[in-house]
């Protein structure tokens, strides 16, 4: 796609290369905004660059925050005995839709991966150790996707916190909600069936 | 979605007020923003707000320029005696994207719909009767899409344009290359048949 204005092919090439922004997916968004006044435009920008020049790293549990402390470490309602252990703000904010956990979090920034060269230096593990110094944790629930470098980065977890004497735990792994259990795959069923819980009546 | 950051909720929903992107997207697009250095956001917000601010309408064909007029009125190797006419910059692209159009372009900004309140006068036909005072045009071609508006305001625009003693013509319509005879419409199929052309043998 060639454009007659040099404007227009930088602004679409801004778009594009965004991800999952083809360049036909771009000019209809720069036309849009052509559509609009300049300031929808000048707030858009605004936007994005206040979010990206403000935005820090919680010192707390490395969750993005817009002071030194995020919004959920500094809610004085939460369960401040909970941490529940996270491998990026992606999955944090998958836990926080669901409305079912009210404690604090703790932002790995990744998992242990050998082949990506990524050791547990790399990640958040020594500041979520001094986090369990006092004796405020009374549990650290991993949430960490079932991958094998997620499993190798629970098993590593579980090594350096068991000393501590918090309560460690897993998210519990199953059936999804309304899964067929013909199209869930064997290692998860399987788990489900050695892993079962007692049936309670409703 | 809900988030522990006003900043990042600002940004989102800039994302999400452009067309076809939902929350969703928009969180992702945020996410990748913050993967970058922040010169890449400033440059990202820049280009919009440069292209917006710089922007004008070509003051011969209404297409979009970055001076008083667009690099396709300016470029002297163009056929001066060609004048097609289109709907909006979006038609003017696609044509220009064939490759096979070396004349200028007039934008009416529209096609004629009494139903939304769009009369001649608020469509660019002055300007292109003015343009076709002097005697450089010789043919115009109307490339409007066959819809009733496009047919009413090709019949409009024909009715202007005949005592100007320029030639007229309209595109071609008929079956798409690669179509399939029996998933063409009937009129389209009917109206190729009325209009078949002579077959010239390879």
């Amino acid at each position: 796609m060639t454009f007659s204005s040099k404007l227009i092919e930088k602004a679409v090439e801004a778009f594009a290369s965004l991800p999952g922004i083809g360049r036909k997916t771009a000019l209809r968004l720069v036309l849009h905004l052509l559509k609009q006044d300049k300031s929808t435009t000048e707030q858009f920008a605004n936007a994005l660059v206040s979010m990206r020049e403000g935005i820090r790293e919680c010192r707390i549990c490395f969750n993005l925050a817009d002071e030194e402390t995020c919004q959920i470490c500094a809610d004085k309602r939460r369960d401040r005995s909970l941490v529940c252990v996270v491998e990026n703000i992606r999955d944090l904010m998958a836990i926080e839709e669901t409305g079912q956990f009210r404690g604090l979090y703790h932002v790995l920034g990744g998992v242990i991966s050998p082949i990506e060269g990524v050791g547990p230096g790399d990640l958040n593990i020594d500041a979520l150790l001094e986090r369990l110094q006092g004796d405020e944790v009374r549990e650290v629930i991993m949430a960490i996707s079932p991958t094998i470098e997620g499993e190798t980065t629970i098993y590593y977890l579980s090594k350096k916190l068991q000393p501590l004497g918090v309560q460690l735990s897993a998210i519990a792994r199953g059936v999804s909600f309304g899964g067929d259990l013909e199209y869930a795959d064997e290692l998860t069923l399987g788990r489900s069936i050695v892993a079962r819980v007692p049936y309670i009546g409703q």
